[in-house]
């Protein structure tokens, strides 16, 4: 009977994003392991526990990480594939990390969660290092944490699509237009008409621009804007 | 050890929506159960086999339920609650139904799918009856069977924004301005203006007005339309 149906152990793992002025990262963290480096990065995670549910993992799971207790997270996707425990590196390692519990069967519930870079992390938790990587170069991971980042990629867009406030989360409080056209750019995976862009921004009355400029840089001064959440609301309420 | 971290069953459940010309339908089953009627009617699930993945299992019940092999299935969201097993009839059902089995926690996969409401349901499983119920006259439902069907109702929206073609797989092959217009209302929840829901269609290239009128109707005969892939797939590519 144990081996007909599937009773098995449940994870969250969570996709972070951060943008850092050009490009997309993802927060990874480094796993203790005695045996070489290879594969030694990971998506944070945890298995859940008896009393919580995954929303509660999800969030248990960054506030280790980072020291924050309230950030947004949405649950994207459940990876499930048999195959995604055939690697017998990737089984050992979480078998000793676990307390040598047998684990045939590991299924997990990915999230998504967008933030700003600079954001100080507290690691509080078990791990050697958190960092951030660039989308671009990811190392190659264990289980299927490359597969999820790449689907956590489409997933932001339908997540603004839905709620485009959701892009203010990953940029500084002022702003430049070529930021916000650059994380445009890394999410949509195409370059914008920079013009286009422009009158795009114009059209968006929650995003104002503000008096102040860039200081200190060689080029012209670019003009700051922020989002005004107020008036985003507004608009989405149709007020 | 077995405690305090989550091993667990893991199911999938299908919410199979139909649209019978005024409102939106689900298909449910009768659970085989020897004691009273009481929420006898379920969502259609199973748990998943230790050889496939949740995709898999969710295909595997649907074509147990329906005999219909390929139906496009939209994996939405994961139900982890440990209260969601709180009911102690639901937990007897269910181990009974699993030869026994205690099972102290079930998280469940939920998919989302929607097809024509007339499809011959062929039931070649354990159920007894298989029904199309109304979405608005739900009976009460085992386990958190009537919140996962209220989030994939949300879930429907979110899914005809990214890909509108698949109203279709709601409607008859041919359908008038009317249906389609009520399919609309059964979605959104929200009444639809009459002249500017016409007005809607005409912008919508792919839906393509034939010859043919209704027959045999007391009120004003009206024109029947198609949906034109060919058409919307090049729409969508901005071919």
């Amino acid at each position: 009977m144990e081996n007909s149906f599937l009773r098995t152990y449940v994870s969250v793992d969570c996709v972070v994003f951060g943008f850092d002025k050009s490009q997309l990262n993802v927060l990874l963290v480094q796993r203790n392991t005695s045996s070489s480096a290879s594969k030694s990065l990971k998506l944070p995670g945890s298995l859940i526990y008896q009393q919580e549910d995954a929303d509660a993992g999800a969030h248990r799971v960054l506030h280790e990480l980072t020291g924050i207790k309230k950030i947004t997270l949405r649950q994207f996707k459940s990876f499930t594939s048999p195959e995604r425990m055939s690697n017998k590196d990737d089984r050992a390692w979480l078998e000793i990390a676990y307390h040598n519990n047998k684990i045939d069967r590991l299924i997990t519930i990915a999230y998504l969660s967008l933030c700003k870079i600079n954001r100080k992390l507290n690691i509080v938790s078990k791990y050697k290092t958190v960092e951030w990587r660039p989308v671009s170069q990811l190392p190659e991971m264990p289980f299927d944490h490359n597969q999820i980042v790449a689907e956590a990629l489409s997933e932001i867009q339908n997540w603004m699509e839905k709620d485009p406030a959701i892009l203010f989360k990953l940029l500084p409080l002022k702003f430049t237009a070529t930021d916000l056209r650059h994380l445009y750019e890394a999410i949509y995976r195409e370059k914008q008409d920079i013009r286009n862009f422009h009158k795009k921004i114009a059209r968006m009355e929650y995003i104002i621009p503000l008096e102040e400029k860039q200081e200190k840089v060689s080029h012209k001064a670019a003009r700051y804007y922020k989002f005004d959440r107020i008036i985003y609301n507004k608009q989405k309420l149709g007020i």
